[in-house]
């Protein structure tokens, strides 16, 4: 079985939107419920008909629901789940799809009733667009689906896992802690990156600036796509990741400095060794399948 | 006018190999010579029918050249200038297509005579990957090409911008130094923090890796595009432009070492706020142009 009669997403931005969609073209539930706090987001939602019920109301939203997908930054995981509680009928399944995992299983877990049942999830998926209207119902076709069991028992584990595969997603099981570390290096870290060198840019005097924007194709173009993701959604990340971040980060200022000083003193041939080394990388990419999309 | 009787081209990688097509294509010159040093370039070079000669005889190849361009890593640019000197015939204009250009100057421009006519240049045009079989014609289209007007007469260098903008660029003139400083943050430090966080991946345990591999999609994967250029031309650029990289690569420490302090403080604000104004040079790349290629 890999669908749920009756489905509520809270959080209509790109995730939830894109969710709602796919749910929608592939009759994944007979009804389909849609929470945004949002009257703005609620309204787009509406005119595009994602949803058979649009609500700011969370009990109204909840309280029939099979399964409740939390699409919201995970800094707002913590309310939403306290703000649902007391409406959940038994049974429930409750997943997210935040992009940290420890910091969500912290938050919820305590504020969902013994009836509930909690499975944290992590579609590695997106795009540098937010809202309603930047979601699409194949964004994620063929991409990972990262579930965290967290001791729910296989039969409920496995129908999840089987909603999210009809999604057209490639689910995976893993351990929270090293979920948290993944995707502190494949994903934390790079927008971390990307994030400040765009700001060094922007701290530039005006003549600068200007020519910075003009030449951006030289490199500099594709770290402004990924630091102009959601900011409130990185903003959590990064707080509610950072023992992970932090160490990663550490890493890689060690790195960085080792290539400042073998800039400092020339010394090329420490360069063209590591430039040599990293062309592997991109190599083991591709031979995986993971280059395409 | 906008071509030369007589054109020579010394390297046949990505750059050399793509002007020799676009040359080709435009019918750019009556005579088209290439030049390598390495006899497997010569012979796909040879085998792709890129020139009317192809030649590892530096003697014969400039000396009825009215352009030579030498599309080799600036660190080879001392080197070929030295040796093609004795050769040139008088009035001939030599460019280059460096990504740094104060340090081309100060190593080509001793070893030239005085009847030759030094004008660098640097296409901002490129790709991840390198060698003959990678370049195509189409490469400088709508890509600007800097030309640094190095004391050359008007007519000389209007000559000059005059052919590369038939090679479909989009031609400026530029200082020397601005050149250098532009490129540092733009594209310089953008490819050295990507070799950065590609070689920290590279670094981690066994499992790890492969997981970052598998899991690339979700920010690491941009970084390894850069991190796979052509690992001698990036080499001798940090060596080459290494006070305009080191002092930008000062400030992104600075800039990063504020984040990182308010991922630890887990000062959410300030985060949220930097994180919000990265997303506005996005727009303005967008606005200016240069997002579409």
């Amino acid at each position: 079985m890999s669908r749920y009669p009756e489905i509520t997403i809270i959080g209509l931005g790109l995730i939830g939107s894109s969710l709602a969609r796919a749910i929608k073209s592939k009759l994944l539930c007979d009804r389909l419920v849609l929470f945004d706090a949002n009257a703005e987001v609620r309204d787009k939602a509406m005119a595009l008909g994602l949803g058979d019920v649009v609500t700011d109301d969370i009990a109204m939203a909840v309280q029939d629901a099979d399964l409740v997908v939390m699409a919201i930054p995970v800094g707002a995981m913590a309310n939403v789940a306290g703000e649902m509680a007391p409406h959940l009928k038994h049974g429930v399944v409750i997943t997210d799809t935040g992009s940290t995992k420890g910091s969500v299983i912290k938050d919820v877990s305590p504020a969902l009733p013994d009836h509930a049942v909690f499975i944290p999830s992590h579609p590695i998926a997106g795009t540098e667009y937010s809202g309603p209207e930047a979601g699409f119902a194949t964004l994620f076709q063929d991409r990972y689906w990262i579930v965290i069991p967290n001791g729910a028992d296989d039969a409920t584990t496995e129908t999840l896992k089987a909603f999210l595969s009809a999604t057209g997603a490639i689910v995976e099981t893993m351990d929270c802690d090293y979920h948290d570390k993944v995707l502190a290096i494949t994903s934390h870290l790079p927008h971390l990156i990307a994030y400040t060198i765009v700001g060094t840019a922007f701290d530039l005097e005006n003549d600068l600036q200007n020519d910075v924007i003009r030449f951006s194709a030289s490199g500099f173009r594709d770290f402004t796509r990924i630091a102009s993701s959601d900011p409130v959604m990185w903003r959590d990340v990064f707080i509610n990741n950072s023992d992970a971040v932090l160490e990663m980060l550490q890493r890689f200022n060690e790195d960085l400095s080792y290539l400042q000083r073998a800039i400092r003193w020339q010394e090329s041939d420490k360069l063209e060794s590591l430039f040599t080394r990293t062309r592997d990388i991109r190599k083991r990419i591709k031979d995986a399948g993971q280059l395409d999309d």
